[in-house]
């Protein structure tokens, strides 16, 4: 595909992507768009000239503060939309070159989050993060619990706190037991941290008491997104047995705001780790289910450059996509479109791979040098994190953006 | 108060009461509605005669499919409502008297979920329930954990499987490991229990960073439901180490329609148990907090009549709601009207007050006898359960009504 569209050789929003968001200017309101080259492309005004028009669309889909309506219209439709768009970003006599108001520069634009999240689930899916954290926090001997390697573990997070790129948070306040004592003291956490994670985006409902099969799980995925679980180290250890992670988890998310479809990364496919031993048959699948998404996350301090501190990949992910959806509605429960499932950390098997500072410093142990001097056991204030993600393939490029924001001092 | 409506000595929903929930009858949209005795009051109808004007309420408001946005409106609004509704129904002259379409027989209108659940969060707070608990799961001589008596216990749950009262529910499938055996199964549960709890509705919002400080916290709360916390003991055992109850619960949790205010219970505050070692500053509470609420679980078999399993009290739970909620925000994590936070099961001392078939028949080891001579250990196909909840104090009664659904088979 050759677009008219001026796209830099190495921008993440190539011709084969065209991902969704929900952006708005000073002038409109919230609208549904696109990310092409280093511009936003409004669907609501793309709309206005006829281009969707066999697909009998409203047009207040596209006038909306999320994208969850436009997602419900089912994947037929918005997989045609997604066509329709490719192929007049490609013809050289497109409307849309010489329409108005219809592309604007992604720096002159503010993002929203995409989609209204119902329920959010937090899965732990990589067996390096997983094992990683088991010798910390639980006893290295027995790092992986006996259920892990036949359950894809999830847990439920709370869905009101997840942010958008861009917007900052604030160091945590919590609970906490200070080396050799017995009992908690309530501080600021000493021990914020990122966990690098991607999420998926639930494009279609189920009915209270189906299941997904895993077949057909990939039908109820709408898209992905870089996501940021911000996590409080020493708030979680305290208060982590018996019911797992809770206040150490629910002050922030952060999310990248461009929704990357199953569709765009469909020939990044790969295989993922053996599984062994054998899962059971409500889990097991066909095919490639993995994907390779080269990750990293940087550490910008207030006064200096970003650094680099992990490099990981999703395609390390133990569990799949499509086996924890198969899992979560195992038992009947029902989805919504707009529902967000995170993978958990995704660590390699490289310690310049693992994705939370937890694993990099191990603990605090090994401190991280930062390009101006400094050193980081965890986060700082005023530390910005900043995750991306991209694929690259055959010189096609379908990549993420990023998900940025800064910690700010808790706040008073 | 005495009102001209006629109201059985023995009703819930006595003018004392007035709790808000959403009905909908074969003729008209959802529609905010208040219980008085045997009959809803259609509040949409009601404000058309102009009773609430000097209020400046939208009508919209009372024509609405969850009462979020009556909520939002805020305490020293809908509080009045309250008032003025109490004032009409005990005046012999009120336009109510005369008015039509005003009344409906409970009996023949439909109940909806009260309100839209953004996120959704079940405590553990029930020292009794916890140690029970932590015997049967864990380890007899630590059943409490170190946490417990520092923290009001929690964990997110699922919103989307929240069902109102009526709605029945479908034994889950998951896995589970069979005695003697170390891999597991994946089949339908064989130990679904319910959980006596009561919820509390959010009724104003707070920002990302911002805290509730407990002496504040009653006015967030909007009021109360029952609250059944349906589980699956036999997955949860298995899945819940390390990151909590995921599937265990997330099948189905069922509600009461009918959303009593903190006003109307004020009047039955109790003290809670002692909190011994002290809580830290941002948990120590002034006054009564906690509330004298009668509760009772029964059991009606496919061919019998109701049997009463469970006797237990509100009045009985250590950590109260303010306690909660100063410690769910204390990290500053966001709340919106319409959350649910829910109690953990309510257990009390005497064991014919625990508040779960798994306390109740000591996982199975002493069944109950229901009066149709049959036994249970756990809930078995057909079965129902009904909670119900009242306060009674100086003749003035104030109930929650029911929450009661049928456990079906497995759904094909």
């Amino acid at each position: 595909m050759k677009t008219w569209v001026p796209i830099s050789e190495n921008s993440d929003f190539s011709i084969y992507n065209i991902p969704f968001g929900i952006f708005s200017t000073p002038y409109n309101k919230r609208r549904v768009g696109i990310a092409i080259g280093e511009f936003v492309m409004d669907l609501y005004e793309v709309s206005k000239l006829g281009i969707f028009d066999k697909l009998d669309i409203e047009l207040e889909v596209f006038e909306a503060n999320y994208l969850n309506e436009f997602i419900s219209l089912g994947k037929p439709v918005t997989t045609k939309v997604r066509t329709i768009i490719q192929e007049q970003l490609c013809d050289e006599t497109s409307l849309l070159r010489t329409g108005k108001n219809i592309f604007y520069l992604q720096k002159e634009v503010s993002m929203h989050l995409p989609v209204l999240i119902g329920d959010y689930t937090d899965f732990y899916s990589s067996i390096e993060h997983a094992t990683n954290v088991g010798i910390m926090f639980r006893d290295p001997e027995n790092a992986l619990l006996p259920n892990w390697k036949h359950i894809p573990v999830g847990y439920h997070g709370r869905s009101s706190s997840i942010l958008i790129s861009g917007e900052n948070i604030h160091r945590p306040k919590g609970q906490v037991v200070l080396p050799n004592e017995m009992n908690p003291i309530f501080q600021q956490s000493s021990r914020v941290d990122f966990e690098l994670e991607m999420g998926f985006v639930i494009g279609k409902k189920t009915t209270i008491g189906d299941s997904v099969s895993i077949d057909n799980a990939e039908e109820y995925i709408f898209g992905k997104v870089l996501f940021n679980d911000w996590s409080a180290r020493d708030i979680q250890k305290w208060e982590y047995v018996p019911l797992g992670p809770f206040l150490a988890k629910s002050f922030a998310s952060s999310i990248s705001p461009w929704i990357v479809t199953l569709e765009a990364l469909d020939r990044f496919r790969v295989s993922g780790p053996k599984q062994e031993p054998k899962v059971l048959p409500y889990l097991a699948f066909q095919g490639m289910k993995n994907y390779d998404i080269n990750l990293e996350v940087s550490i910008q301090p207030k006064n200096g450059n970003e650094t680099i501190v992990s490099e990981s990949n999703f395609k390390f992910m133990y569990w799949n996509m499509s086996q924890q959806l198969a899992h979560h509605t195992s038992n009947g429960c029902n989805i919504n479109v707009g529902d967000l499932m995170a993978s958990g950390t995704i660590s390699g098997k490289n310690p310049n791979s693992y994705g939370s500072m937890l694993e990099l410093t191990w603990a605090g142990k090994n401190p991280i040098q930062l390009s101006n001097g400094e050193k980081r056991k965890f986060i700082e204030d005023y530390d910005t994190v900043i995750m991306r993600g991209y694929c690259e393939k055959d010189g096609i490029r379908v990549g993420f953006g990023e998900v940025k924001s800064q910690l700010l001092p808790v706040k008073k």
